[in-house]
């Protein structure tokens, strides 16, 4: 087994995830906030990749049984039910609900992984969990760091590192030297998720704009053991 | 001042060094070799991009004026004088030669820089006085790794780290999400250059095919005090 990164969602091209699994990273904030809604009862995500599908979408469901969700420059898209604040995502908010979500990187990122066997999402919050179902599949992976705007985010390396660090603690593994970097990463910060999220460019960005709460929500290790899936153009729990 | 790093040469555009210093980087061994040959008393690099460019510049110049080296899967190209092993760039062999050069990844990052204001080359041979060169000129600079084959190695991300460290060390800098990461992984293995390079899989490889002394020779830190520049289709001293 093998454990590459792509470090970009922009980068991710359907010869490097085919026969593959990937692993969509985006901490801050889309992979946080769909591990929290779903953690607290959401049925099902649609992740679209632009506001105007996210109407279109809306426009065939039942009045009730959905929301729409995200962010355009970190805020709330007008029109929306909800932002990209995994806070916002409580179980009154959206426990038994359908939830259509655009974000900036991490929506595009998932529906650029299609063509893998099977497309897991990852933050923080359950990066333990995803990590074993990696080990115990024993396929070659590629994790894919959402990253801000088409450029490299330290947080999402982190997410990676974390990953990496845990299924090559539990399997045989081949790293390829992203991997390894995102490891040195993930352990010189291992104690100190916020430190990182505070280094980095998109962290500062979010606690200007008035997020600095998100930060310290989605620096939670574990705080779920699930494992989000991307099939069939919905994600849910396996 | 802004610090930004590519991690390959294959995506080097246009507007990413427009207006900008590049720094090219490809530690195991293009620059490295370059940097020798330069301190060795070769008076000018041709850098073309495949064996073919060589033999046809090579065709232009007086017999006994110029060598050939470079490399294609990390061994001397057939009919070239010489490989792409810093350690065969003495001054018996180079001093007072021309010296066209191609090899996989390197000549490709210094060629597809050609629009950056300026074109420094960096190994760990010369890393802190490129870096002080960068400091003083107080332009935004992207640091190039050329990785290999496409795919980013630890070795160049270990030398884009000891530069924009020493940049923001005496000079005030903002440095992208890449730029920190890199500084993160070179203070990891600060005082263990060889380690990062035996951990790196491109070192590996080196190792296997026979290239192990090169890994020692190119984990020395700043034997040089030269910034080579690539100016007008040449490199030289400045």
């Amino acid at each position: 087994m093998r454990i590459d990164v792509v470090t970009i969602a922009q980068d991710v091209r359907q010869h490097l995830v085919s026969g593959k699994n990937a692993v969509v990273i985006d901490v801050l904030r889309a992979t946080s906030t769909m591990c929290t809604a779903l953690a607290n009862g959401c049925s099902a995500i649609y992740p679209v990749t632009s506001p105007e599908d996210a109407f279109l979408l809306a426009a065939s469901f039942h009045p009730g049984t959905f929301l729409i969700g995200g962010e355009r420059g970190g805020i709330k898209v007008e029109g929306f039910d909800l932002g990209n604040s995994p806070r916002e995502y409580t179980s009154n908010s959206v426990g038994g609900k359908k939830l259509i979500m655009t974000t900036t990187n991490g929506t595009l990122a998932i529906r650029n992984c299609r063509g893998a066997t099977n497309v897991y999402l990852a933050a923080l919050l359950n990066a333990t969990t995803v990590a074993r179902r990696i080990a115990e599949e024993k396929m070659d992976t590629v994790l894919v760091c959402s990253g801000t705007e088409g450029a490299f985010t330290l947080e999402d390396a982190y997410c990676a590192g974390m990953v990496a660090r845990e299924v090559r603690r539990v399997a045989p593994v081949e790293l390829s030297d992203m991997a390894l970097a995102c490891i040195l990463i993930y352990e010189r910060y291992e104690n100190d998720p916020l430190g990182i999220m505070n280094l980095a460019i998109h962290g500062q960005k979010l606690r200007r704009i008035g997020f600095g709460e998100d930060l310290a929500y989605c620096a939670q290790k574990d705080l779920f053991d699930i494992v989000p899936v991307f099939r069939n153009n919905v994600v849910s729990l396996d």
